[in-house]
């Protein structure tokens, strides 16, 4: 089963690895990483590389494919070649997958007209940009398309759909071999249960960086 | 404020790149991914090729220390840069973690002695034999070593740690900005939660590995 993961820069890095740590270890997978061109893509911060495996050209038919979202979407939702791939890959991938604002690729691609959708909660809005109907949920099934929301919504993603590729009992021991047992220390991982001042301070940083790239 | 995560052949990608997501988003982080050499280590399924930022030597004094796991720590609970690079950094760090077997490691390099200590959930007796207490919690502080549970508990890990870093309200913003609402397709995540068949599977896969390498 191959299974490739777009990279791009200014991915973010967790959107991409959640579900590599998870899909990576369903049996027969073969993971990819695949880019524009060969090398290293970096993190939004930078300070992240992770290698390419393939370029898009050398891994056109994937059976499992995932596009990360990061800031370098801004860029990557007119980029044509990662456009290209995922047109073409989706013609014949068993699952497409997108992560945070990858959905927001995968709607540039012509992808999600008319499907329910999500993203990062910050960026429910754009959806709707590319004839999705944004919604509020996890991670959402439309057929052979999954969505997952903000970046560590990549790891429910990605063990919802080992669950729908292998089996319940193999998606388990998956969940038991990365101890997903998670103990968030705060609740504050959603607009509706953080403080209203920390909401507020992550709204106003999203519009500067809107207004900053004009 | 310098974090450095170390990197080894053989690591787990989520133990290091779950971290990595929340501590690069602190103020005023600056986090590089060090190693024995410089280039690219490969996680333990290989197809994930993360590049160093600086080696051992290069980067002797951070302020974070973190040490992921995966099976390359068969190995490295005897490797020397990586013990002499723990010890030295050690020294002078403000905060000291590990993730999943990564506590091994910190194990190894003399630094448990006497605490209680966290691991991944099959590997808890083995942080008896470097005279650590271990234990089932997440997230364990003695001091400024922090240790956490299997691969994704470095997420919980690194918010708390985020938390006593910067405050509050900066890791929650942390925790929104990853949208870290968990919400596990399964409930198990944990041996406790887990039906017994899937347990008694991985438990089984552990002794294998183990009898395989002797």
């Amino acid at each position: 089963m191959k299974i490739a993961i777009a990279l791009f820069d200014r991915f973010t890095a967790l959107d991409a690895v959640g579900p590599y740590e998870v899909l990576s270890r369903l049996p027969g997978a073969e993971v990819t990483f695949v880019g524009e061109r060969e090398g290293v893509f970096r993190t939004d911060v930078g300070s992240l590389g992770i290698e390419v495996g393939a370029t898009f050209a050398a891994l056109a038919d994937p059976d499992v494919m995932l596009v990360p979202g990061g800031p370098g979407v801004d860029e990557m939702v007119s980029n044509v070649p990662l456009r290209a791939w995922i047109q073409r890959a989706h013609r014949t991938s068993t699952w497409t997958a997108s992560v945070c604002t990858g959905s927001l690729v995968l709607g540039a691609a012509g992808l999600l007209e008319g499907l329910r959708a999500t993203t990062h909660w910050l960026q429910r809005e754009a959806l709707a940009r590319y004839g999705a109907t944004p919604s509020k949920e996890r991670v959402i099934f439309e057929g052979k398309i999954v969505t997952g929301a903000g970046v560590s919504a990549g790891i429910d993603l990605a063990l919802a759909l080992a669950g729908r590729i292998a089996g319940e009992t193999v998606a388990q021991a998956i969940q038991l071999g990365i101890e997903y047992d998670p103990e968030p220390p705060f609740a504050a991982g959603s607009a509706e249960k953080a403080p209203p001042a920390v909401v507020e301070l992550l709204r106003e940083r999203a519009r500067s960086r809107f207004q900053a790239r004009g």
